[in-house]
C-alpha cells in the first residue's frame, strides 16, 4: 500500500485527501451510498478522540446516557426553525415488522427534540438542575455529496444536552464545552483551533447562539471541528420542559446542546497531514511507536529480534502504545508504511545497534538525518516519552505558525477577495445583513466563518458596506 | 423513589422486574414503541460492561471497526436461512432525502451481511488471516412483545466477526470468544453461567453451531446471556469471501460471530437482585461504595462531613468508585436508595466516628447487623478492597448454590414436566429430533437451554423418546 504514490497535496488537496484516507487504511467504501466503513486503525483514533473527550465531559460533572435511534417524525415538526434546517436531510423508516407504521420514524439527524421530551418528563424542580447528559450515538444526514469523515451519510458523534434554571447558566455551559472542544483539539490533536460565534445564517437550526472551533487545514481552507449551541428556551417550549422554582413558579428551563463527530478525524488528516502521508498527533496516535527490526539474515535477525522485543516490553511497560512490526518485508517498505500512518515516532534496530548497545529513534514531523537520533538502549523510554512532548509541541506551533501566516486583516471588500482567491482566511471588521452574507458567499465562495471570541476590542468600519461595526470576523472557503 | 413498595420477587418476579429496573433508574420509557432509554446510571453498568469485554477482546488479538447501520435489502436474501430468521424483525427506510430509495435499506439486526461483503474486499491471500474484527453498535430488530433490556426494538450490543482459514480455527475462536463471555459473566459479573452448545433449532439463523451462556435468573427461568457462532462457509459462500491459501488455491474462508448486548444488564438484575432492589456485582458496579454522612445539626455536620470527605477522596485516590451523598435527606432515605441501587458497600460516619477516628461500613449482600464491621479511619481503603472482593465472591457462589439446588437430574419425561413446573432447570439425556424438541416446548413452556460442553460422558436414555443417547441437555424456560 505505502508504495502506491500519493498525489502531492500541491498538485490537488483534495484528491490528497481522498487517496490519503484510504491508502493510510482509515476507511473503506461500503455498499450504502454515503456511508463508510471506519476501519481498525480509523477506529483506534476516533476511540482515542472518544477517550480525551469522555474524560473531560466526565470530570465536568456530565453523565452518558442512551436515547432511541428512531424519532417519532411528528416531533421534529415541534420546533419550526429545527425541521426546517433537518427535513431536506432525512432517512425515513416507513415499514416494520412486516407492517406499515403508523407514523413514520426519522432516522435521527440530532437528538434534540427525543430528548428534549425526556427531559419534559424528568425534570419537575430546580432540585432536578442542572441536568448535564451526553450521549455517543451514530446520526443520520441524507448528503448528496458526501467524503469519508468531512461528509457523510451516517457519522458516529457525541451530542451532549443541557437544562438550566438560568439562561446564565445555560450561556457558561455553552462557553465551558466551547473550551473544552478547543482543550482537546489543542492539547490532544495539536489543532490550533479558533473559537468563535457564528453567524445567524451559520447558525445550529432552533439555537439562538452556535458557538464554533474553528480549524485551518493544510490547503487553507476552514474546517468546523466542533460546535456548542445556547438553545435558549427554544425547544423548552416545544417541549414542554418546565421546573417549579426555589420560589414555586412554574418557569422554562434555559437548555443547550453541543457536538463533536468523525469529523475531527478529518480535521486531524488535513491539518497534520503531509506528501507521505499522515501525521498522528502523539497523544491520540494509535501507535506512537513503530518498532523496526533490521536485518540482513537469519543470523542477524535472531540478537535483532531479541533486543528489539526487548526495547518494546519496556516502551509498553512505561505506558506507550507500541507496535513491533516483524513482517516478512523490508526495512524500506516499513518505514514508507509507517509514515504513511503517519507514526510520531519509529524505533529502529540493527546489529550494530545490538552490539552497541544503542537504537536509533526517528521522528515522523521532521524528516531525514535532522530527525534521527541514537540512543542509549536503556534510556529509550524516557528519550520516547521527551521525543512524543517534542512532536506534539512542534506540531501545534508549525499548524499554528502556517495558520497565522495565511490569516490576513482585511479593510476592504477588495482585498477580503484577493485573499480568498489566493488561499487563506481573511480577517475583517463586519456589520453587514444576512443577504450581504449571502452575496459574499456567493460572490467569493467564503463564508462567515465566526466572530472570533478573541476580539481586538473597539470599532472599524465594516469590510462589506463600509458602515460602522463593532466585531471583527473572519471569512474563509470551507468543508 | 426509594421509597416506595417494590412487589416482591415470591408474589411476581415479572413485576418485581419491571418495577425494578424503573426505580433503579436504569431505564425510562421513551415514545417509540418497544425502545427505551437507558439512563445515567444503566448506561454506567453498560459501560463497566463494554469495558471488561474490550479489554479481553484486544487482549486476544481483535480490532475495533465500525460498518453502516443500513443494510441493503438484498443482502439479507443472499444467505437463505438468515434471511428467513430476520425477515419478521426488520425496519426499512424506503424514503430518504425527501425521495423514495431504488433499493430499500434495512436497519441492521446485525451485520454478518455487510461485514461478510466487506470480508470479501479485504481478504485476499492467507496472510491476511485470521481477520479479528469486533463492533459496538445499536442493532434494531422490530419486537412484538418488548421489555427493558431483555427484548426490545433497538439495543446496543458488540458483535464480532472474524475469518479463518481452517475450520479447525474458526471452532477454536467461536469456543475461544464463549470462554472470554463465561470468563467476563463468572468474574466481572458475578454470574455462574453454563457454557453449552445450542440445539439445530435453537442455533442463530445462518450457524452451523451456536454456543451460549446460560444463567439462571431469580426466577429459576433460563437467560440466554451471550453466543457464539461457528458460521462455517455459509456467509463465506453467501458473500464471496475467498483466499489464495500457502498452496496457491482459491479456498472459502470458514467465518464465526459473536455478540454480548444489554440484554447483560438485565441478566444482571435478575441474577442478583432481591426485594430491596438491585444488588450489584462489585468489579462492574457504577457505584462500589456510596458515602453517607450522618447527623443531627448543622454542630455534628461540620465535622462529620470534613472526615467522610476526606475518607471519599483516599477510597478514590484508591481506585474505587466511590459517591459522597451530600443530598439534604434522612440517612434512612439514603440507606433505602443505596440499597435499591444495589450499590455493594455503604461507608458511615457520624459524629461518634469523628471522636472514635471510625467509621461503619456496610455490605448489600448481608443484610442487618451481620453486614456491619467497624473499622479504623486509615483501614478504611483496605477494608473497602476486601469487602468488594467478599461480596463478589458471596454474590457468585450464592448464585451457583442456588442454580445448583434448582437444576435436577431427571430420567423420564414426567420428571422433567414436574421440574419445569415447579420451577427450575432439568437436566437429562436427550436424542429426541427437532419435532420432539418442538413438542417438549408446547407441551411444558420449557426450552432446550443448551447441551452442557461439561458432560458427564457415557450414555443413557434420552428422557423422550427413551432411545439411547450420548448427550446430555438442560431444558429450562426461559426469557
Amino acid at each position: 500500500m505505502a508504495s502506491q504514490a500519493v498525489t502531492p497535496q500541491s498538485v490537488d488537496f483534495s484528491r490528497w485527501y481522498n487517496e490519503i484516507v484510504y491508502k493510510a487504511d482509515l476507511v473503506t467504501l461500503s455498499p450504502v451510498r454515503g456511508c463508510f466503513i471506519i476501519k481498525p486503525y480509523g477506529y483506534e483514533l476516533w476511540e482515542a478522540i472518544k477517550g480525551g473527550l469522555d474524560r473531560r465531559f466526565k470530570a465536568t460533572g456530565h453523565q452518558n446516557a442512551y436515547f432511541p435511534v428512531f424519532i417519532p417524525e411528528s416531533y421534529l415538526k415541534r420546533e419550526a426553525e429545527h425541521v426546517e434546517g433537518f427535513s431536506p436531510e432525512l432517512a425515513v423508516v416507513t415499514h416494520a415488522g412486516g407492517k406499515k407504521l403508523e407514523e413514520p420514524l426519522v432516522v435521527r439527524p440530532t437528538s434534540e427534540t427525543i430528548i428534549g421530551e425526556a427531559f419534559s418528563q424528568w425534570i419537575q424542580s430546580y432540585r432536578d438542575l442542572p441536568l448535564l447528559i451526553n450521549q455517543w450515538a451514530n446520526v443520520v444526514r441524507w448528503e448528496m455529496r458526501t467524503r469519508p469523515f468531512l461528509r457523510t451519510t451516517e457519522f458516529l458523534w457525541q451530542e451532549g444536552h443541557t437544562a438550566h434554571a438560568t439562561e446564565a447558566e445555560a450561556e457558561e455551559e455553552t462557553l465551558q464545552m466551547l473550551d473544552i472542544y478547543a482543550d482537546f483539539a489543542i492539547n490532544d490533536a495539536a489543532i490550533p483551533v479558533v473559537k468563535g460565534l457564528k453567524s445567524d445564517i451559520e447558525k445550529f437550526a432552533g439555537a439562538v447562539r452556535t458557538y464554533t472551533i474553528e480549524a485551518m487545514m493544510g490547503d487553507k481552507k476552514a474546517l468546523q471541528s466542533g460546535t456548542s449551541h445556547n438553545l435558549g428556551q427554544n425547544f423548552a417550549r416545544a417541549f414542554d420542559i418546565k421546573y417549579l422554582s426555589r420560589e414555586n413558579v412554574e418557569e422554562y428551563a434555559w437548555t443547550t446542546s453541543w457536538g463533536v463527530s468523525t469529523r475531527m478525524i478529518g480535521a486531524v488528516v488535513m491539518a497534520h497531514g503531509d506528501d507521505k502521508g499522515l501525521r498522528m498527533p502523539p497523544r491520540i496516535a494509535p501507535i506512537q511507536v513503530a518498532a523496526v527490526p533490521i536485518y540482513k539474515n537469519d543470523d542477524e535477525r535472531g540478537p535483532v529480534m531479541e533486543t528489539i522485543t526487548k526495547l518494546v516490553a519496556a516502551l509498553r511497560a512505561a505506558g506507550y502504545r507500541v507496535h513491533l512490526d516483524d513482517r516478512d518485508d523490508s526495512p524500506g517498505f516499513k518505514f514508507n508504511d509507517w509514515e504513511m500512518r503517519g507514526v510520531p515516532v519509529r524505533l529502529e534496530v540493527g546489529p550494530k545497534d545490538v552490539q552497541k548497545g544503542s537504537a536509533v529513534l526517528a521522528r515522523r514531523d521532521i524528516p531525514g538525518r535532522d530527525g534521527k537520533q541514537f540512543v542509549d538502549q536503556g534510556a529509550v523510554p524516557a528519550a520516547v516519552g521527551d521525543l512524543l512532548e517534542a512532536v506534539h509541541n512542534n506540531m501545534l506551533q508549525s499548524a499554528a505558525d502556517f495558520r497565522d501566516a495565511n490569516t490576513f486583516d482585511v479593510s476592504s471588500y477588495d482585498e477580503l477577495r484577493g485573499v480568498i482567491e489566493r488561499g487563506g482566511w481573511a480577517r475583517g471588521w463586519w456589520s453587514g445583513s444576512d443577504d450581504d452574507e449571502r452575496r459574499v458567499k456567493e460572490e467569493t465562495g467564503a463564508t462567515l466563518r465566526c466572530f472570533p471570541l478573541d476580539q481586538p476590542g473597539g470599532s472599524g468600519r465594516c469590510v462589506y458596506t463600509g458602515q460602522p461595526a463593532q466585531r471583527i470576523a473572519i471569512f474563509g472557503k470551507a468543508y
